[in-house]
């Protein structure tokens, strides 16, 4: 029977295919007596080898994917698996207590893991974590229970989660997953951020997709409007093979502004510029038309590892970014941790509420090793490109100072010692707090360019956390309140002679995209997969009507009053 | 030996006395074989006999300080406590399995406590948290460990602690406590707040206070300085003594304006209220000569209780603050529930990030009849004094309306009823989120006061949670940002002829009075004991001056920088 389910239209495009579930499955581990005792340790042991097979398989997989770094962490997996003082005391409790292999794993394991959790020491932590995952695999075995693992994903597929961590999209393999939809999430979610940024079509925050859809379903996601159909009948099936094509042709319509400068239609020009997260992404922000990057999130290279990178890792990256731009501008981001992005093996503190917490700069000016170490690995990359620094969550002018006092320290240091650094990197902010906004006419003085930041900005301007369902009305991009503040941003670095961007969600917005444009924003930094689409939209716009229309919505009153306002201007241009 | 401890000073005063660690111990149960089982029964036995003691002696006086139905949580104490159907398990698992009493009682209640959360009843799940209750009384019992009681306080105390909630601090006797330290918490944390509605002198945010000091050490809590001595030399105490006493002489030289209007030296005059949490606080408004009530914090009538207040008694409450302010203005806050303060019985979600959650307004415009049970109550008291109704966390004009359309509903029901309801009531909102104070303009419309709520305001225009001391250098009241969005609100609220109030902390505030006065507030709204300190201060200070002076400091850069120059200024004038 084919179900309809209604969510958030993500990131664009239409996908068909077979339904993957990445779901972690519940273990449940029960207390038996067992009667025969050398069955009970064969069938351990089987589960032993079968966990081993899989670990091999994976970590070649790995290392063909992601690389010999990453691939590394399955070796410690290998090793506890193979270990004897784990695997001697398992096997001696199921023969001196009579209990089932589940049972006698688990008590085990979790002694194991509570001791090593308990040291002081880090290295011991980590063990307890290897340990963990060795013992749900196995446990997984000896229950006949699946885990998913997306990395050895072989066939073309939708994966159905209830939401997608940075890490678990890391994982995903981009030449067979087609498209997903997850059970939670908004626009701005990193699932949907990364959704864009792979270029294949999601839908988000359908509330029930992992409840609805089981593997191997048929799927249907509708990333341009939001849809997902289950078992689909053949006749929607061909309706939207056929949407799909109108979608590729209004693509190759798009694709033909490829190589344009983005005008609008007095001849004002703009730059349109991408979001990435790792050198990866640069194929699309070439084959997109990107006349740069705008912001290069470098907190990818911090995720799904063991330790921070080091210097050289870094360099490597920056470098490969920069070159693969070939002297188009790229705007870094210096580390944005903490919020809902946690690395583990910082051990920062839980906090009550992370988005207003030790985030981002607060970090970096605290734990400035961290810091002075990204930003010598950046110094040291900015001889192969158009490099241009920029520091997150900036709350004071006394912050700012501060980030770029530690620059020009590690700059002259590494001058010293006569490494080549770029000659007059420009160095600025994310405006993504509203305390910025607001003093945007002195920091104007000081920093060379500002890159608003709305995601973070509507968040704290509403005082409403966007990943929470129950406040998502609040997240308003078009109020009146946020249109104002963008305005005395761009009011306040033209006055300066200094130049205004947008890299949050926002800036690829057909609804936001008139209004910015008539505030004068200079740089809009968005998906790759959205820069035809803008630039299509610009060139039909007079920037002198939509100067107009910006001063009108700044004195409407509610978010839904501006909504219709744009859209009625920009249906009659 | 006699030590010092260095906090944050929090409410004005100087208090010596012994220490009362206001501490949860730890009860940590392990299991045991045992010999006896007789043995062990009868201590079992001994335990419930002595805990029915403690419950009973805590009942009384529980009924006689806080009144009956305060009192009424300890009969169902009570019950769980007689109950065969929690004890009979307990013995026959000591009688059966031959282990300890902590282990047998440990063991069953966690059962039944799992059985009854898990039920979807309200009833049950409260039920669940009488055992809980009364399980770790008993447990204390049997482990020879004390539990803090503060409502059985009978000594003049200082209170050591952790933090201390709204609970907690509801059930101190004002009679003996005479001051109290914790580790944690800043100058606008509920403790410290309580502290100066109380009138004690509190030194939060210590770090070790509760390390440091033990029951009955002798303790000097300086809450001029944040300064807190233990054990102090007999110096020592002369000399804090003889600083009581001047404090208490420039008390006395204040009380002479207790009478008086608060009015400028050129003759400017602005309204100098209270920030209030229950009836009981009133006499301390009126014996420091506030002009009425600016901030009515109505949480308190829910918490501490097993459901929500009926309207009766939140009629009764709101009757007994406007009598007794005698026809002056009372302002009374509409429920604001969530972010740090919960409400068990409401069951609701944990959050991510509960400041920027589903609070206050938010919740009241969900959950209707709670809402609706509030206005009713208030709208019956109306006849009693001078109400005025405020609605908290307002982020847009769309809230307000539908706030006050609900209002507006309940009004006309109550007059088709023929109940007197008050003419005029004025109807205004919390300015406490971004969005708000940026487009105070539209809302300067519609409302008919704005009254700033800088606690919030602040951490949300500076994007760190005020609670988190990680990030407390961002709580800055004086960053320009702040004193330029303090600007938007006054100068809307007067282009439309309309008043703005203050009811955060910073309205009690020494050197934001002086920039306050010059960006022409309306209304102070502080804790009571600041207010005959703020008239003085005042008095003292020339309103064109002031003028001069808050238009400079605009400008400024700094939190810092803003500091200095209102300090500058004011000790010339």
């Amino acid at each position: 029977m084919s179900t309809l389910l209604s969510g958030i239209a993500a990131s664009n495009g239409i996908a068909i295919a077979k339904a993957y579930r990445l779901i972690e499955p519940e273990l449940k581990v029960e207390k038996n007596s067992i009667e025969n005792v050398a069955d009970e340790t064969a069938r351990f042991r089987a589960a032993v080898d079968m966990s081993k097979t899989d670990l091999q398989h994976i970590r070649e997989k790995a290392a063909e994917d992601l690389g010999e770094d990453k691939a590394a962490i399955f070796d410690a997996h290998m090793l506890v698996i193979s270990d004897p003082e784990l695997l001697g005391p398992i096997e001696d409790k199921i023969t001196s207590e009579n209990v089932n292999a589940e049972f006698a794993l688990k008590e085990t394991a979790d002694m194991f893991i509570t001791m090593f959790e308990q040291m002081d020491n880090e290295y011991m932590k980590e063990r307890a974590a290897d340990i963990r995952d060795v013992t749900k695999r196995l446990l997984a075995h000896l229950l006949g229970v699946q885990i998913p693992n997306p990395s050895m994903i072989a066939e073309e597929v939708i994966v159905i989660s209830e939401d997608l961590t940075p890490s678990d999209t890391a994982q995903l393999n981009r030449q067979y997953v087609k498209g997903f939809t997850t059970d939670i999430g908004g626009r701005t979610s990193h699932s949907a951020i990364m959704a864009r940024s792979m270029e294949i079509p999601a839908v988000v925050g359908t509330k029930e997709a992992t409840k609805t859809i089981q593997n191997g379903d048929i799927v249907i996601v509708d990333g341009l409007n939001g849809q997902v159909h289950i078992n689909p009948t053949p006749e929607i099936i061909e309706q939207y093979k056929k949407e799909a094509q109108a979608y590729e042709a209004q693509k190759a319509e798009w694709a033909k502004l490829v190589n344009e400068q983005t005008v609008s239609k007095d001849g004002h020009h703009v730059e349109l510029v991408a979001n990435i997260g790792t050198p990866k992404d640069l194929e699309g922000v070439i084959n997109n038309g990107g006349e740069g990057v705008g912001l290069y999130r470098t907190e990818f290279l911090y995720m799904g590892r063991e330790q921070l990178p080091t210097e050289e890792e870094q360099f490597e990256a920056y470098k490969a970014v920069l070159e693969g731009l070939k002297g188009k501008p790229v705007v870094v981001r210096t580390l944005d941790i903490g919020g809902d992005k946690e690395l583990p093996y910082l051990n920062l503190p839980k906090e009550m509420n992370p988005f207003l917490g030790y985030r981002a700069i607060r970090l970096c000016l605290d734990q400035q090793e961290i810091f002075r170490t990204q930003l010598r690995a950046l110094l040291r990359a900015s001889q192969y490109g158009d490099l241009k620094i920029m520091f997150p969550m900036i709350a004071t002018l006394g912050e700012f100072r501060q980030a770029k006092a530690i620059l020009e320290e590690e700059k002259q240091q590494l001058l010293a010692k006569g490494v080549t650094v770029a000659e007059g990197i420009e160095v600025g902010i994310m405006v993504e707090i509203p305390s910025t906004a607001v003093m945007a006419d002195t920091f104007a003085k000081e920093v060379d360019f500002f890159s608003i930041g709305t995601n973070d900005l509507i968040q704290y301007t509403m005082a409403a956390d966007r990943m929470n369902e129950r406040v998502s009305y609040l997240y308003q991009p078009y109020n009146p309140a946020i249109l104002r503040l963008v305005k005395m941003v761009i009011d306040a670095a033209h006055n300066e002679g200094k130049w205004a961007g947008m890299c949050g969600e926002m800036a690829g917005d057909e609804t936001a995209i008139p209004v910015l444009l008539g505030l004068g924003l200079d740089e809009f930094s968005m998906s790759a997969t959205s820069i035809l689409r803008a630039r299509s939209l610009i060139s039909k716009l007079s920037k002198e009507e939509m100067e107009a229309l910006a001063l009108s919505v700044l004195n409407l009153e509610t978010n839904d009053d501006v909504k219709a306002a744009v859209e009625a201007a920009v249906s009659k241009a």
